[in-house]
């Protein structure tokens, strides 16, 4: 090869050249509203580093009407010809050199997620581009940016350069939030109710039996844990800010205050959460929030798209609001209800420790009776507000020691009443220490927990599809049309649910009698299990519908306990790139999408009308949701702040696989 | 269909018609020992109910000879031509009318272990049978039966009687064994090594630094745990008979005394352990044992066995003896070392926990470089007792946490002490607490362990490959052949040997440069996450050998926490039948076995020559190793003790593909 270096000369043109020649950079549409009108600034007799540097202050383009209004009309022409041109929004530059415009540059506009937005559906009603178009203009983080408030980025970087940033730690669920810091849930809980505070709080790290202080608190911080904690799942699951594992900060709880790069708050301060970038800032800074019923730029986006996805969108909701904000966002389902978080509610969970300590069936009969009511009750709002709709819900899963205090403590607390002599209410604690060590796991995640619990303790299931089912008849009793859905969770082989689903079916069908209605509804299972997946053929034929929980499903592909991972090596193996990316945040396809693939084909092959569905995190995750479309998945389901997002990404998905391109 | 009852109607003959007349039952061979020659007896003037009935002294069958010496003739020679018809040793029963011999009945006989041996290896001699069939009529449990102590089955049977039964558990490691209880490890091995006494160890449930005291004792004995919980697992490897899980045994520490039934032993205690049973005696019962190179009959079929069989058998052993006794007992190759045992010995211990609690690298690097010389001692040992064959090492596996006290223990003890303020060695306690918290995990089966931990902290592997070639490069230079192979253990990605595996492999080079010697030497990994199989092709780019660890893949597949399944639901889901066979036990061919298929036939096809064996318990069991012919493994890896099942069951395996029967 001989190649040379090309040369172009090109005369320059001068915007200095006295008062009738100027620059300035132009917008064709506002890139912060999107707002159709130019949108830039300009100086007369000066060069483009003049505007650029500000160094003189500059001129509202508008203001080129009143200085030369020749120059302006031409310039109007010239952008919008370029738009026309690009079919998008330019940003240009420009040179006046006596009277004459002179164009500079053009290239497609940056611009912030709401006027993405709104240029997008603007445009498709102008004609310039189809709908199909508009829709995969916007990316599925830019409508993540309109559902949750925020903080000002001019506003954050001059409190940066004031020295208020406290902590950074991972941002693991989007939103701004501001409010008093305090360090355990009941506190947390009682200032939110009692005293009406907006509550941050701050802990090491979060448990079930925190989410009470949580649900309370509008913004959570944490000095442990990553992306896919127990903090930041129930977080995003609930639309709560938060930052987790700020590892720079030490909170010591015994004098309550957390100290970060040596300066420390104490328990009532205020803090300023982050969500979305993982700053921390002290004090109070403003937030801005955008309601969805109002960003009807965003509401016709969503239509066009929900015209071209092929995926439906459900939603995991626990409570009859969740479920309510759920279908305002657009989900066509509740993919998931997690039963136990309903047992952790402070009237509760007494009846449900006194159910796990039974020591005769009848015992725990009783306490279960007790609770029947209030889990027809949970079920009754899910079904109303869900009316049309299926829901499915999932029988209890975790292990019974969740509902018990931790074994270290107690222990400790033991210890230390006998090493003080101390004999009041011992004798209890004891108790209950006897049987929390005999409950104690080594590995948790994979012991008793899901249907082997159900299978050796079928008493609270059974109670639990009772309650489902009596709400469902309820409420259609009222005129409602109920779609209850039963998921069995936790199944590695065929034989469990042969064991238990039929004797759960006789409930259903013995409610239904007694209450003189039918209904459809259908029993199911999750599919979180590598076995299950490699089986899904044999486990088809019980149950009436799959959904790939992937949380459990990529811990045990990999063989990761999420929390230990998250807290010691994946973030590592994510950053020196050993895995492309965090398998708990977009679906490993390799691996546990091969699964999922499998267990699909063969599946369906044993059951074609077999309903597919996911209740992972990944639910929510434009990629996974992308690899759900072609994995042949009925619907994703998400949380219900990422709905609109799941809607878009399953939209554009499909829009792809058409060869469409923004 | 018109069926009616068919009557046969034949004469009777009469042994009770004189002293002329006679009944009897005989083998056709020792049923017990196997000897060629006719066993049983009988009486004159008697019916068949007076012979087995026990009422009159019977007379042995040789006598007859005396009695009737033309019928005995006659007898031997229907024994003979029955024996030679059903080519098996018979069992038959006779009546003699007045000197008139008529046979009633003949069958194949029931026989011992031993004597099933001997008369599959003498009838092959004689001709009656071939070799293959003399290696289908034996069966691996009869194998297994051999090579351990045994109780008496009558001497049992009396104990019962007496009220000398303590408790029953699981058989988790066959053997008999009697001695002195104790109730921990330190105890278990003083009493076994400084007073010469034989040893029951007796706990709760054992973790790997008990191991020290179960090396010390002749039995095991748990209260808690199933048949692959930490104590099965290491008495199994070590043939220490054992019975875990026996849950109606109440172990009281404090006062060291277990209970059962209202009895309690104390330390010090005479008890009888019959791990093949799960039963547990008080007091001494006498055993046998029968030394493996006194059997010949044993070493002859096994030497049969190995001309049939494609599978290699070779053997788990971490220590020198071990590897002898498993080379004695015909292993090919060592499976799996486990280094991490040798961290737990008395002397190291202490080094390693300065290595894990190092605030520096030097630190670290410092008691690494002490740690170095004795596992270098300890592969020398190793490589020079399998002289010719290869030894499988596998790299650190455990968390670290595993070395450090357990944290309940800790924060109870350091609760108590600052609640009595007892000041002195506080301070020591509280950080040895803090690193044990902050290395605690939630579940540490599926946390930083393995390659993980390799990844994040290299110097330990780092050491570890070099004492394993500076070992063998020693041995290799007294002239022995040495082929080690190092294992990389819990990879789930490529990546992560592609990060690690040429790292170690400089280490390799750089030694055998330093020592001016080269040998034969491979890097593999183990397969024993479902996401290493299902990505077994790309794992084979850099991997050179494969071995299934099909204890963890079972637990992953299955999502079973092995110790937490079996104490909670997995005996319940086989006792029922919601799994047909213990998956620890026996290779669940459909889950866990569908993956090895995978991974085999996928690994081969990046890599053709990869080498694929399996060091999972399942390589002992004779189900798992005919699956693992048909897999197209090149070897199983077992226990020492169970090599000679295993060479029994691969050659059965290979025979009964080809039709062959016993």
């Amino acid at each position: 090869h001989d190649l040379g270096t090309a040369v172009n000369i090109v005369t320059m043109v001068f915007g200095n050249m006295g008062w009738d020649s100027g620059t300035g950079v132009a917008f064709t549409r506002n890139p912060s509203t999107g707002e159709k009108a130019l949108y830039g600034d300009y100086l007369l007799n000066a060069q483009g580093e003049d505007v650029v540097a500000g160094i003189r202050n500059t001129k509202p383009i508008k203001e080129l009407a009143h200085d030369m209004p020749e120059v302006w009309e031409e310039f109007v022409a010239i952008a919008d010809k370029l738009e026309r041109h690009y079919r998008d929004m330019q940003d240009v530059e420009f040179t006046i050199e006596r009277r004459k415009l002179w164009m500079l540059q053009t290239r497609t506009g940056k611009r912030t997620a709401r006027a993405a937005i709104k240029i997008a559906v603007d445009m498709a009603n102008e004609g310039l581009i189809s709908k199909e178009e508009a829709v995969m203009r916007v990316t599925p983080e830019q409508v993540d940016t309109l559902l949750h408030p925020q903080f000002d980025e001019e506003i954050k970087k001059q409190a940066v350069a004031e020295g208020k940033l406290f902590a950074k730690g991972v941002n693991a669920s989007p939103g701004a939030a501001v409010g008093q810091v305090y360090f355990d849930a009941d506190t947390a809980e009682r200032m939110a109710k009692e005293e009406g505070q907006d509550v941050i709080m701050v802990r090491p790290f979060t448990r079930p039996d925190d989410v009470h202080g949580m649900l309370a608190a509008k913004g959570i911080l944490t000095s442990e844990g990553g992306a896919t904690s127990h903090a930041a799942v129930v977080a995003r699951q609930f639309g709560i800010p938060a930052v987790v594992g700020a590892s720079d900060m030490v909170i010591d709880l015994e004098n309550r205050t957390a100290t970060a790069h040596g300066l420390t708050i104490h328990e009532g301060d205020w803090l300023s959460v982050d969500g979305g970038s993982g700053e921390v800032f002290f004090g109070q800074m403003p937030t801005t929030f955008p309601k969805f019923e109002e960003q009807t730029d965003l509401i016709t986006l969503l239509s066009w798209a929900d015209e071209f996805r092929r995926l439906e969108v459900w939603a995991n909701a626990d409570y009859p609001a969740d479920a309510k904000r759920a279908r305002d966002f657009g989900a066509q389902g509740i993919g998931l209800t997690r039963t136990e978080h309903m047992f952790f509610e402070e009237e509760r969970l007494p009846i449900v420790q006194r159910m796990i300590l039974a020591e005769t069936s009848e015992e725990r009969t009783a306490a279960l009776n007790e609770l029947l009511p209030f889990q027809r009750g949970d079920f009754e709002g899910l079904f109303e507000v869900m009316d049309g709709l299926p829901v499915i819900i999932r029988l209890i899963d975790p292990p019974l020691h969740e509902f018990l205090p931790d074994l270290v403590e107690l222990a400790t607390e033991v210890a230390e009443m006998r090493a003080r002599d101390e004999t009041e209410g011992l004798a209890e604690k004891v108790e209950l220490l006897q049987a929390v060590e005999s409950l104690h796991e080594s590995n948790p995640m994979m012991g008793m927990r899901g249907v082997r619990l159900s299978i050796v303790m079928p008493e609270i299931v059974e109670m639990q599809v009772r309650a489902i089912f009596e709400a469902a008849a309820n409420q259609a009793l009222k005129g409602a049309t109920v779609k209850p859905e039963v998921m069995i969770p936790l199944v590695s082989h065929v034989n469990e649910l042969k064991v238990i689903q039929p004797r759960l079916q006789r409930i259903a069908k013995e409610v239904m009698e007694e209450k003189g209605i039918e209904f459809e509804y259908k029993f199911g299972t999750m599919i979180e299990i590598p076995r299950a997946a490699l089986t899904a053929a044999e486990i088809a034929e019980v149950a009436e519908f799959f959904s790939f929980g992937t949380n459990d499903l990529t811990q045990m592909t990999f063989g990761y306990s999420r929390d230990d991972a998250e807290a010691r090596f994946l973030l590592t193996y994510v950053e020196t790139g050993i895995l492309p990316k965090n398998p708990f945040q977009t679906i490993d396809v390799d691996g546990v999408g091969r699964l999922m693939k499998m267990a699909i084909d063969e599946g369906r092959a044993t059951r074609p009308d077999l309903e597919v569905g996911i209740c992972g995190e990944h639910g929510g995750d434009p990629e996974s949701i992308e690899f759900c479309h072609h994995a042949g998945n009925n619907y994703v389901s998400c949380s219900p702040f990422r709905v609109p997002i799941a809607r878009l990404a399953a939209a554009q998905a499909a829009l792809k696989e058409k060869g469409i391109k923004g």
